[in-house]
Formats: structure tokens, sequence, C-alpha cells
């Protein structure tokens, strides 16, 4: 209902202060023409004021030509009265640009909408608004919902062979909470070392958090827990089952000396993301560390926005015992920051199976979409001048592009005809002379089309560039 | 599906360590009898060994009596083999406590199932999964969805008279989220003021973000800025249209005096917390200090954890132009933190006019419950030894009780006899004398029958209490 504020020490009698605001807002538009006024007594209600205060304001608006009233339908706001440009005027009007158009993206990893379970989706939310009235209306735990925690248990047992207790399971709404957790949990005063590449936010989150992130190579074999900056370290974030973007899997060999230094005390703390161990294509599932770990000194993470969606924001921590107390002190204040709805929602999605069926429809479809485009690849023109990279790495493939352009430069050409890209360079803290040239694609979301359109793109751009760079010679 | 770890080392072969694996887990009860198995290519598939190996371990299951095949419908684990009590032994169960049970809780203000607007937001539900598909993929602006945002200014403008854009607006996921966001704007060199009373929550919050807060008396009239704790802190987080749990709002003339503060910069910045305005029974709606400041240092945040239910868990902070800038620096990395279907729905919720009859709804809906109450209260025995008071403000009232026994006492009592309950003295910061003995009856989820029954225990005990003591007295 439409609200005004009344100035009590103002001279101006309270029905004159009413009449004056509703007709600027006529005339501004903030009111539209044909726009139903509210009744006598729920706007009396409403401000707070007496209803014989309003019924004269009303008249003094009619009277003058503001407002019109239909017999037993009540009273509106006269047409071709405020200006039409000025219609809303009383809401400011989002100036938000719209976020850049590219024809082409190769660098964001979409959700197609057909691999979305919608249908499965809004019948257990259904179902959840129906059986758990009671229970949505409840405080939630802090950890979040027992059951969520008990069906994402029994996931990790049949999934990933870990034998987890729901009671320690903390669930977050999206990985950026889960790091601020981790900060709170281990502390500011701590060294963290990050995977190098990896996601830049990983690096950038515990930034934010106040506490200074160092950068640890990937090699062939994983992390090697020799590296300096790993002995400068105390808390040790890694993706020991699938590195991002280069998709290596840390060897048995790195894995057996990360849990030895770990009881021999030389690191104190592992973060173990798991965020893509779901989407795997081949090979044989690598254990976690959480579970190979004796010391009580792994906090496991993972989130369902690779699985399901990124707008689903719900991710999880597994805590040591260890750190049960502390957790308990230093979260619990916050309470849970996802709502009971989409809790409930997952829960019955991976306790009915559903999540599992999902997973492995999607692996389905993404391994028959790479298939699909690597063979538009390899009949393309810029197959020659290039090669594949990690093909069987989650959802996106390198291309190795045999230019001596800059990434940069390529990344611009690419953006100019409308195609946004990324490069390994980009998720490197320093990028090197021997990992530039990686074009990564990000594929879940691009179609054959559109994919060889950019690959015909590219290779007259590396022509082209190859072309004005002799030129260039020739000339210099 | 099932999942195991192979130990390359091992000498065993790869098809008995698998059957060595299931045996275990068949007997551990892990496995239960009847439990279908994975298909021999699928489990192959998923353990990335080859099928052969998994016929052999099936095999072997077979031969020893642990498994049983079914013609053209698959593997199934022996029924008796396993431990009946260890059925599930693989994924520890909970061992969390259950919640204390009360009978009756005059602490907690728990949304009745009946108020949740539960066919609507199903309805809502369905219709997001329908309309929105592509959006609820697509990557959230970090400020929370723009249908939302464009809901919620709409919303101010109507309901607080408020004049704010979109993109003024951020959506966060409950107010502990916002105290974050507002300590990483105003910065944690600041020393921070709260209400004294309040939710002790702001002040823990404040506290676990790292910074000073200070706590500043609410008198009458309101907060005095002139007041010592309000001369040393730099930010002033204060509810003038609705104090908790005093029900106090700031009178124009303080409110004046706050925004002439502002303007002579002898108060840097307020957070409006406005979490209660829409629950008002009388009196005119108060306007808000973030429309009356024109210095651009008012921050006004708001949720809809009690207009609709705490677990929806969205918030939001109208961020004055002043800070734009530097909240797109500090809060954009992290994304936002709360799911599309939720916003989505919201958005629905607030624009389609459902929230607005919602509220009205409710709010006829708590005055009535309100006035059976205070019959109840008025016809009991307690009636003759106590007081009511500040019975407009919220869903809550105070009882104002006679007895010279301790607030503490007499919750342990009342604890004794499964009544749950909380005094004014546990929002202060330092209890006082003059405070004591206000029971605070938070009852939108009480029933008059429970409310009859807890004021017979409270008349009962403190019968006993003043017995007891003056026995006490005769005695010593």
């Amino acid at each position: 209902m439409l609200t005004y504020i009344f100035e009590k020490s103002k001279k101006t009698p309270l029905y004159i202060q009413l009449y004056e605001k509703m007709r600027d807002d006529i005339l501004s538009g903030a009111i539209a023409g044909g726009d139903k006024l509210p009744s006598k007594r729920a706007f009396a209600e409403h401000l707070g004021i007496s209803k014989v205060t309003v019924e004269a304001a009303y008249s003094l608006l009619i009277s003058e030509g503001y407002v019109y009233s239909l017999e037993k339908r009540g009273y509106y706001a006269e047409k071709d009265v405020g200006l039409p440009e000025n219609r809303g005027g009383g809401v400011p009007v989002s100036k938000e640009a719209e976020s850049e158009k590219y024809s082409i993206d190769l660098s964001s990893n979409i959700v197609p909408p057909g691999q979305f379970p919608f249908t499965v989706w809004a019948k257990l939310m259904r179902n959840v608004c129906l059986d758990y009235r009671d229970e949505l209306l409840l405080p939630m735990p802090y950890n979040g919902a027992k059951c969520l925690r008990e069906a994402i248990s029994g996931y990790l047992y049949e999934q990933r062979g870990m034998s987890v207790s729901p009671d320690r399971i903390l669930i977050g709404s999206g990985s950026e909470y889960l790091y601020g957790v981790i900060v709170k949990l281990l502390g500011k005063d701590k060294v963290y070392a990050a995977e190098d590449p990896a996601y830049r936010r990983i690096h950038s989150s515990y930034a934010h958090s106040g506490v200074r992130c160092i950068s640890v190579p990937v090699e062939k074999e994983g992390v090697d827990i020799k590296s300096p900056a790993v002995k400068k370290a105390n808390v040790l974030h890694i993706s020991p089952s699938h590195n991002f973007p280069t998709g290596i899997a840390a060897s048995p060999k790195r894995r057996r000396e990360i849990t030895d230094a770990l009881s021999r005390g030389e690191i104190e703390w592992i973060i173990e993301d798991d965020f893509d161990s779901e989407l795997r294509f081949s090979g044989k599932p690598v254990p976690t560390l959480y579970s190979a770990d004796r010391t009580g000194r792994v906090i496991y993470m993972n989130t369902f926005s690779k699985t399901i969606a990124p707008s689903i924001k719900i991710s999880y921590l597994v805590i040591p015992e260890t750190l049960a107390e502390k957790c308990r002190v230093e979260v619990s204040h916050a309470g849970c920051p996802v709502p009971s709805f989409e809790q409930y929602t997952l829960a019955e999605f991976i306790s009915g199976g559903y999540f599992e069926r999902h997973i492995s429809r999607n692996r389905k479809y993404y391994r028959t979409l790479r298939d699909r485009l690597l063979e538009v690849y390899y009949s393309s023109a810029l197959a020659e001048k290039s090669a594949i990279e990690e093909a069987d790495a989650g959802l996106h493939f390198f291309i190795n592009l045999k230019t001596d352009k800059s990434d940069e430069e390529i990344k611009s050409l690419l953006a100019d005809e409308g195609v946004k890209s990324s490069f390994l360079s980009d998720y490197l803290s320093k990028p090197k002379k021997e990992s530039a040239h990686r074009l990564l694609v990000n594929y879940s979301g691009l179609s054959p089309a559109d994919f060889s359109q950019a690959l015909t793109l590219l290779d007259r751009l590396i022509k082209q560039l190859t072309y004005t760079s002799k030129r260039c010679k020739i000339n210099s």
C-alpha cells in the first residue's frame, strides 16, 4: 500500500499534507493514471491517521480532478494527468549495464537447460512444501539439515568410499563461504598455500579473508611436498583427485608422501578440495586423502555447483573430529546460511537416487558432446596447426596453438569477433613461457556449430598473425 | 554406486581385492541382504577396471554364497549373511543429541505452519522451474537477481516511502552475512556501537567479524546521540523504527538529532536495521533515516526472516551511492550466496502482490492471537501480581512479575517444569535492577491453552518462591 510520512511539526493540516503528496505522485507518474487507490478505511489504518483525514484528502483530489471514484468499486487516479515520461517516477530504475554479449563463449561452463533435472526438482520442491511443513519453519541447525547431512554421508560412502558421520558435515552456501569457515577454524596467523594453476578465486578468497596465500606449482604427479612453498605453509589447499584446469591427479606416491608428512607433523593441515571428482571419464576413482589420513588434520570440501548447477549454492565441509568443538564455537552463532527449502529438496534428490542417476546421465551426455567437439576439431583446418591436451579432465580441454603471439593478443582478437576465451595462463600466478598458447575450451554449454565457427575464426586469426608478424620482420 | 579403492602396490590380484572388499561389506551389513549390486559393465566402468575382473569377483562371491543372481535381473547380496546389528555399518550414524524438548516455549517466535503461504510458495516455485529455465542456470550477479532487487525497490517505495534504485540493493543470506559485508565496507579499524538491549547476536556477530562493538542504552525516546558510547563509536547500528525487545521507536526529535549529527559529521555511519518495521499494530509508519539522510552515510538493512520465515534466509542491504564502488570491489568476488530458485520465487512473491497480502493477513492473525492471549492473562490469577508491558511491539510482550527472585531462578524453575523462557535481562549487556522481572513472551507460535498453563505454573512458582523466601527469613 502507498506509504506517506507526515511531518507532525508542520502547521499544514494532515489532510492537506496527504492531498499534496498524492497530487505530486499523480503528477509525477509515481501513481499511474487508472491505478486503484487504497480504500479509505485500509489507508487510514495503514497510515495511522483517521478515516476522516483520508476522506478529506480524497474529496480535495476529486474536486481538483486528480482522482475519480466509481460506485462500489473505489477510487482511481485520473488518466492523462501525470507526465507520461515520468511513469513510475517514484521508483528509480536500474541503470546497470547489461552484461557484455558474446556470440560464442569458450570460457564459461554453463549448464545447458536440458542437463538440469527441472522436472524432478520441481516435483521434489512441491513434495518438500507438502511433507516438511513443520520442519521448514523450525530453526535450522547451524551445520545444516540433518537429513541432508545424512544423505551426503551416504553418498560419500557409496561414491568416494568415505566413512563420514553426518555430525562431521557442515553445509555452507558456496565455496567462498567455506573458505571463510576454514580461516575461522585454522586461524589468520597461518600461511595458506594453494595450487598453481588453480581457480584464481581460491587465492583471492583467502586473501579477502585476510590471510597470506602463496602458490604451490602443480607438477605432473601433483603437488610436491618437498617444494619450498609447502615448507613455508601451514595449510595446504589442494585438489589431489583433479586439479583445475590441468586435470592432474596426484600420483599414489605423492599422495602417500602427503599422508606421511601429515603423520610426521611436517604438514599442519590439508584442505582437500574434491570439487570435480564426479565428472571423471576414465581411470579408477582416486581415494581421498581424508580417508587415508590418520591424524585428523584433513578437511574435505565439495560442492554441488559442478554436479548440479552453480545457482544451487550448496557446498559442504567434512570437519575432522579434532576441529569439531572449534567449529561449533566459531560457526554456530551465525546459523546455517542455506534456505531450508533448498536443503530438504537436495536431501530428497540424493537419497531418492536421483543424484546418482543425474551424474551418470550427465557423464554420458558430456562424454558424447566432448567426442562430437573433438571430431569437429580434427576435421578442421586448425587441427594441423595445434594439438588437443587433457581431454579426459572434467568439462574442458586445451587446444595447444602453434603461434608466437601472446595469449592476451589472441584473446583480444577473438573478443573483437564476439568470441570469449581464456587460456591456461589465466589460471597461473606467473604465466610461464612453456605453458603459453593453451586455449581453454570449457565446453559444457558449447554447440558443435559454434565450436566449428570459433575454430575457423581461430585458424584465420593465427594465419593473419603469422602473416603480420612475418611482414613486420621484413619491414623491421 | 559402490566405490572401492584398490591398492596397486599390493600383490593380491584386483579381482581378489574386489571380492574381499565386497564380502566384508556384506558381512558387516554395509551392503544389506537383498540389495541389488551394480551390473558388471557399469561397475567395471565406474571402478576403472576391466569387466573380466568384476566377473571373476562376482563368481567367487556367488560360489561362496555371499551373492546370488537372478536371470535377466542381476546380482543381489545374500540375505541373512551380514550381522543384523551392523546393518548399514559402513556409514556412521549421527550421534547428535536431539534438541532439548520443552512442552511449552515462551522464548521463541516460531512461524505457525498455517501462517506460511505454502500453497502460493509451491505454485511460484513450480512456475519458476518452468519460466526461468535459462536464467536459473546462468551466473547470478553478485548483488542478487535483478528482478528481486526491482521487486524490493518497489516494495520499499510502497511500504516505507523510500526511493531506492535496484542497483543500490545487495541481496544476502541472513543478517549475519550482512554484518560481515558491513565490516568489509566500513573497515575493521572502526568502533561499532549497537543498541542495548538488542538481539545479542548483533553484538556477537560484530565481535566474530573482529571489530570492537560497544553498547548504547536505548532510552524512552530511542538512542541519545549525546551519550558517551555514541561519541566513542564510528558506526552506530540501530533500529529506530522498532528496538527489540523494548519496541521503542526513536522519537522525531531524536531522529532529527541523528540526521543533523550526520550532516555535521559527528556520526560517521549509521546502520539502520529495519527488521521488524512491518509488524506494526498501531501508530503511523515511522519514516526511515535512510530517506531523511542527505549525506549518503546511512546503510539500510532488512530481512524476510520475520515477515516470511527464518528458513528463507534472504536479507538485504541498501548501500548508499558513496559505498557503491567499494561494495563492488569487496563483495563481488564471492558471488551472491542465495540460491537462484529462492530469489526468483521471492521476486514473484513480492511483485505478484502476495507479500503485501501475506503481511496484512499475518498482522490480523497476530493481532487477534495477541488479544486472545491478553484475555487469557487478564482472567488468570497471575494478573493481580504482575503487569503487561509493550503489547504493541512486534510479536512479543512482557509480563512484569512482582517477585524478589532473580530472572535466572525463575527461568530455571520454569525449565524444570518443561517451560522455556527468556527475560528482558537476557538482551541487556549488563542487566540492571530496574529492568528485572520482565518475562518476555514471544507469542507467534503460542496457543492460548499452553499460555494459560504457563501462567498457572508461574503463579504457583511465584507463590512458592514468596513462601520459601519468607520461611527462609524466619529460619535465619
